[in-house]
């Protein structure tokens, strides 16, 4: 990266919807160059409009066929869309495996859709911190809704999908997966459930599933109000689509009315801020007395003459005298 | 807990081989209990001992059946054995899922083997922090030998099997699983590989994968010695895992020659301390101004007056200050 890009001219070529500067900005931030505080300040004016969507679910639901078929769906109500297709399990970013262009062939000559792969490159905490950051990149461009679609169902997959506005999770007939789903913590994160694959034999009985477990989780959670629809798709067909689009608007619209949007926003820039500063503490931790503080306390817990919770005593004291 | 616990006491019972004070004492470092510092002091000077095997692989190939067969071998040479069997996407912790004697029903009544699962408990950060405890548990409860199994093959994986001083990486014939552990990075840290099921047809093929990927390995790293074996097992009929034992023994003979036991402990113990430090630093960012600096400045962040980085710079500077 050159010295001199020209971070102001290109947010504005971003605000304008120019696909090459959305992509060169994502790519700025996530490889967390010299120049991403200057993007940050740059977006930050023009950040708060776009309507975060996350979409999560196990292997084999559909969730890339959805994402397509939902993109489709708020394109044929003229929203300009962003697409984030975030893979924990990859060390693979941008659009190499399984490439953009790939995922989302039909959209690939949409200039009203954005559509970037995020992936670990080898750091899990990489992604919690990259991910909020080109969401704010498609924010800015104008994108007035967001799709996060994650792959897998793990810790870290929540973790991601807590950044959206409204959660759709995925489900199909005949997989068990609610049980999966329910393992991993996924079914309280959802605002909005999808069975996907509703043609297939048992979509009822994985419906019928739903709104017992559904059920069982509002009785420990009586503060809680909004109650998850369900939705039946045929995401490879396009059927469903407009109405899961409606269940979202819905959410949004009672997230509104009960001052729950401005509380996700404020617990997300929370998780951000808190993001941003345990990476830089991270760094700051590993430089104290320029590098050697924390090479000789692990010598000492080696060695047995110190346990490590008394080790990081000493070296977060050393990291704030030194501050 | 009562406040009462007898560290001490409970130390020396551990060290004696007794498996409700060893039991005990992982509960109270992975319950973070008051007491954890007491804890972690009074093990350090009986740390350091056990050799540490990760074991770690696609679902599918045989791990928990694997796990339990060594342990097997292990106690045919009279050695005492650990295991921690950790699972990065269950919730469940101790013995709740899968419970420990259901996993391992054959050791059950063995008091020379001592199995432990370790769950998340829904923070990720949580594993990587008390997983490196319960092992200093077992090491100064004198097993010679502690196996840290993990479920998934995930970073997360990743990063519990960095906690090994010998890790296996288990294959099996057939199931391309192969190339999904090299996309998630598994087979740069196999010190040994096994190709489990080795009785299936497709385990020479698997095993000439294997070579071809362990030569393109090599080829980008000529600073690396040691080539890892691939040893055949037949786990559910206890075949192969004396040659197991012995490859791993060889490692751990070939580390021990080379400085790499020493610089492999010395970064476990810094990456300890590190996550230790991390854990109380974000609990400090959370705390200052009375827990108030953050809040406000995630309300500057959501109305666009302030963007992430600027904001995570004034908590950081408040926190040196405020300590």
């Amino acid at each position: 990266v050159p010295r001199s890009v020209d971070v102001a001219d290109l947010v504005e070529r971003a605000q304008a919807g120019q696909p090459r500067a959305v992509a060169r900005l994502i790519s700025l931030v996530e490889d967390a160059s010299p120049q991403l505080r200057k993007v940050a300040e740059a977006l930050a004016p023009h950040t708060g409009r776009a309507q975060v969507v996350g979409l999560t679910g196990p292997p084999g639901v559909g969730k890339s066929t959805s994402t397509s078929a939902l993109v489709s769906a708020y394109r044929r109500q003229g929203k300009r869309v962003g697409v984030l297709a975030v893979d924990p399990s990859s060390p693979f970013s941008g659009g190499a495996l399984l490439g953009d262009r790939v995922r989302m062939q039909e959209h690939a000559t949409d200039d009203q859709v954005f559509i970037r792969s995020m992936a670990t490159r080898g750091h899990l905490g990489g992604l919690a911190w990259a991910t909020p950051q080109a969401l704010r990149v498609l924010d800015a461009a104008g994108c007035d809704v967001v799709l996060i679609e994650t792959v897998g169902v793990g810790q870290s997959e929540i973790e991601v999908v807590s950044l959206a506005d409204t959660t759709i999770v995925l489900l199909a007939p005949g997989m068990g997966d609610g049980i999966q789903a329910a393992k991993a913590g996924i079914l309280e994160v959802a605002d909005v459930f999808v069975v996907n694959k509703a043609d297939r034999d048992g979509a009822d009985a994985t419906e019928r599933d739903l709104k017992y477990m559904i059920s069982l989780g509002r009785r420990e959670r009586t503060d809680v109000l909004w109650r998850p629809p369900i939705v039946k798709t045929v995401a490879s067909k396009g059927q469903g689509l407009d109405e899961v689009v409606e269940a979202a608007e819905s959410h949004r619209s009672w997230m509104v009315d009960h001052g729950e949007l401005e509380r996700r926003r404020q617990r997300r820039a929370e998780a951000e801020i808190e993001a941003i500063s345990v990476e830089r503490l991270r760094t700051q931790l590993g430089d104290v007395r320029g590098g050697e503080a924390l090479d000789r306390l692990a010598k000492r817990v080696v060695a047995g003459q110190l346990d490590p919770y008394t080790a990081a005593d000493e070296l977060i004291e050393d990291l704030h005298a030194g501050a």
